[in-house]
């Protein structure tokens, strides 16, 4: 029986769930008020630190699923700034669908499954 | 070539998928009719019925998503349901959307990822 | 540490992603202008090609997420594709709900996980 190891774990959610060499990261969103580029930016420095508490980082995520609060008017933005952050030759398999986030005030929201360094 | 356990399988979709040790359990409603705090409890009351099913439980749990029909007015009695359920210092990564659900009726669906005890 | 396989890797997502016998296939879509049993039945046949190119096949898939743009609309032609295409015996976990896509002309959008043979 692998051990679950979770990290910044709350009542509703752990932040970082790992099992077997697998990170499971909870859903990150950006700071309220920027718009969607900049919480685009938020949400992947975020994953950065998640990833890199856990034990792994950018260049070894397996899966991502993005959330656009409105998706014909975020998906541009948002991916100039994933485009620019995803490390070459190891971007993951992804989905992009449009889905109204926690609060009206996140436009974007980003899940990431990762393998463990 | 690791096995893979198909339980409460239809022609659509199997109830619990497992393999390698880890259990995927189709998207879960609950009763058309209840409201989405009644729902929340329904759909928990399942998930908990699966993961035994599957010889997991909800200590065991790796990942959640759950989609609301209507976010801005099911979070907050959706999230007093899974609070109470889950257990503490073992909850899963999570993410929260609003979809509308395969018929009207339906107010939340909860899809879970847990390991194997 | 697993090794961690990309095919069909572009800047912003790989088609496939192959780590310790799982297969994560990004979300795919249909050719814009057919129905929605018709972008079904383009996702399923792109489907079967990656997940051949993977070393899997459809009676090895773990879980599926299906998107569509309009659930009242396309549920029903959705899974008339989908009910014939799963082979018997053989039907992942599944999740379906509502979401628009990356852009209007795309009806449906499916994310399989599916285990290596």
């Amino acid at each position: 029986m692998s051990e679950i190891i979770r990290l910044e774990t709350g009542k509703r959610m752990s932040n970082i769930v790992i099992h077997d060499g697998i990170v499971h990261l909870a859903g990150v969103v950006g700071e309220p008020g920027g718009d969607v580029g900049q919480q685009t930016r938020d949400c992947l420095a975020e994953i950065d630190r998640l990833l890199a508490l856990a034990g792994s980082d950018k260049t070894r995520m397996l899966r991502a699923q993005i959330w656009l609060a409105d998706i014909a008017s975020g998906f541009t933005a948002m991916n100039a700034e994933w485009d620019a952050w995803v490390p070459a030759g190891h971007a993951p398999a992804r989905a992009t669908g449009e889905a109204k986030l926690a609060a009206p005030e996140y436009l974007v929201e980003i899940i990431i499954t990762a393998a463990k360094a």
